[in-house]
Formats: structure tokens, sequence, C-alpha cells
């Protein structure tokens, strides 16, 4: 089995990636960061997910991004959006987010002897994030493959975003298909510390229009 | 004056970086990160320089990439080599660590409206790390500015990397036109935590041979 680093925030659809990996045979060692986001809960939800999943290991490296501050989710004078959708890019927006995910995975994938990075991300059914982009998923994985010992000695790496472009309802059905029990999934920005679900931020309404699309019970538990 | 966010690690490239960008006349918040390495003498260095220059500030970012492993730098069970020049790219070389400080330099610019990072990056008198290369660099200002809010609203990042086709001396030279102490950076991979350098390992004879080319005397403290 060929060793895999899997971003896992614990939720959907990362959930759905880590499932993705390990069907295609992948030794899967998850990667969660405490960056100081206000849903801790999908950290806990990431622990059992890489455990039911089969993941080889789960890490949880802790970078604290509240200190830079500049987002709803790490800063708690900044108000969640609940009001469905407004245009441009939202608040919840946290500053180069997945470039500092996937730099973490980077090095960790280096020191595995890993090629092989999974990443969540999906620019269908989404809040609108620069780096949920194809371009910036290919730019990510040309600059990593200028950046490494490993590359440079020829082990070329692939960023992988089997998401990119799948809506969420085909998420859910994929997931699904694979087994996943989505109960176990904390995707609400503003969830509270056992994982119940607010409803109505940006995040859960992706959620639950996915799965009213997918035609698929909605297992969340909301408050 | 435009704000600027400066990679110090408080050796002597990043020193003269930061001087540089000073002198271009930007208003420098200057980045540290604490990532387990063994010379921590370094970090204390920075925090003296920042404030020399005249920086801004000056923050000290805590990431524990020895969690990860892989190089002399974080794993003290590896050897800082010593014995001068080894073809490839050597144990020291910690794996993904500038395309990790780049993106929490990435992050921060953006929560400061700044669109310019100065990187003391060199690949001439270097140590052969494939995220010193001006190829990579470019990969990495070409990702960042599909990867942000500010660069997708027309905010164009501009990664100076000052230093890249300069040699030691040439460096050193430039440095000290513009006033810098050599005395108060610390290049050491090994330096004690009162910040005296060993003179063996690869920093410090690429410094030494740099001071030596540019006939300008070393104020480094050895032990």
């Amino acid at each position: 089995m060929k060793p895999a680093i899997v971003l896992l925030s614990g939720g959907l659809d990362s959930t759905t990636c880590l499932a993705i990996a390990r069907r295609e045979d992948y030794d899967c060692h998850c990667l969660s960061v405490d960056y100081g986001q206000r849903h801790r809960a999908e950290l806990t939800a990431a622990a059992q997910i890489a455990a039911a999943l089969g993941a080889r290991e789960h890490r949880i490296v802790k970078l604290d991004l509240a200190q830079f501050g500049g987002s709803a989710l790490t800063d708690q004078s900044i108000a969640v959006p609940t009001d469905g959708a407004v245009s441009g890019i939202p608040v919840t927006y946290v500053p180069a987010r997945n470039t500092i995910l996937l730099s973490l995975a980077l090095a960790w994938a280096e020191v595995l002897a890993s090629r092989d990075i999974f990443v969540g991300v999906n620019a269908v059914d989404y809040s609108g994030y620069p780096d949920c982009r194809p371009e910036y998923i290919a730019a990510f994985e040309a600059m990593a493959n200028l950046a490494t010992k490993a590359a440079v000695e020829g082990a070329k790496l692939r960023l992988h975003a089997p998401l990119i472009s799948l809506s969420k309802a085909e998420i859910l059905r994929r997931g699904i298909a694979l087994g996943i029990d989505y109960a176990m999934t904390v995707s609400c920005y503003q969830a509270s510390d056992d994982g119940h679900a607010c409803g109505v931020c940006d995040a859960c309404r992706l959620r639950r229009e996915g799965f009213s699309a997918a035609q698929i019970i909605d297992p969340t538990r909301y408050r």
C-alpha cells in the first residue's frame, strides 16, 4: 500500500475524500490542524472518522491562526453569517488556510516518502473560497514539485482533489456508496462542542441542500 | 509607507533582506517561526534585529515541525554535518520549510492588506536547498496569486527575493553599506543559547567564507 496524506477537517467533503483514498488502497495518514477555529467539534469528529475509515494514523497539528485574525472562523468578534447567499467571498474565508494546510501536508508527505496528498476541496457547491478552485490546486502542485528534496530527486508529487468538480449531492452519493455514516461528520461553522449544528450558516446550508438534492435522509444533529 | 511582511530567521541573509526592505521604505512586519529548530538562539537574535532595524513589529509563530522530523535541524538524533561540502541536498534540509514559512507570511500579508513579502533566500552561496531557487520562488508567487481573496480581488502579491542571485560576499557588502552590524546575527545550525557559533557547520562555513571573500572582518562570536 502506498502512503498518502489526507487533509481531514472532519467535515463532509474531507471525509468523503478519505473514503475515496482508502478505496484506492492508499495507506492514509490523516492531518488535521487545530488553528483556533471556533468549530473545534470538527477535530473530535476527525479523530473518530480517521479511526472508523481505517486510516493508519491521525495527527492534529497546533498552529494558532487566530493570532493573524481576519476571519469569522478564528475571530470571535466577527459573526458567522446566517443569512444565506452573499456576493463575493464571505467573512468565513480564512486567509491562506488551504495553502498553510497543504504546506504542512507537503512536509509530512516528504518525511513519509509519500507522493500523494488528498484534499477535499470542491468548486461547485462551495463558499467561493479562492483556494478551492482547480487553477489554485494546479498551481500548488506545480510549486510543490519545485519545493522539496523528494521532488528534485525525481519523486513527483500528486495533489488529488477528487471532489473538485462534483456537486454536493454527487459527493454525498459517492460517500454513501462507499459506506460513510455522515452522522459522524461536522460541517457547521459554529457547531457546539458536542457537534450539534446551527443549521443556518453557509456550511450548514450547503450541506442541507446537498442531502435534499441527493434525496438522502440528513443525519445531521441540529440543535 | 507600504506594509510588507519580512521573513526573519535572525541569520545573515534575512537580516540583509530586512535592511533592504527598510531602505525601500517598507513598513516592515517581521515573522519568525519557532519550529523546533535546535538553533533557538536565532529567535532571540531576530527579535533584537527587528528592533535595531526599525521594524514595525516582530512576531514569533509557534509551529512544531519536529513532530514530522526528517531533518538534522529538528531531530536531535541526526547530527549536523561539519565536514564541509557534500554532494546533494544535506540533512539540514527541513522538509517544505520555506513553503510553510511563506504560507504563514501570505496569511499575515492578506490580513494586513500587504502586497509584499520579503524572503532572504539565496541560490549562489547556499546549501543546495530546493526551496531557495528562483524557479521555486516564481512558482510560489504564481500560486499565491491564485490562493487569496486579496489576489482574486486584484491585489497582486509580489514575493521579493532581493538576495537570490548575489554571492555571500555581495550580500555582506550590501548589508555593510546599509549599516548592518552582523555581530547581531546568528547563522550557526548549532549555535549555543547565547548565540556562539560552532564555526564548522555548513552555515558557519558559508558565512565565514563570505566575510573572507568580502574582505570584511568577521564579527561572529565563535565558541
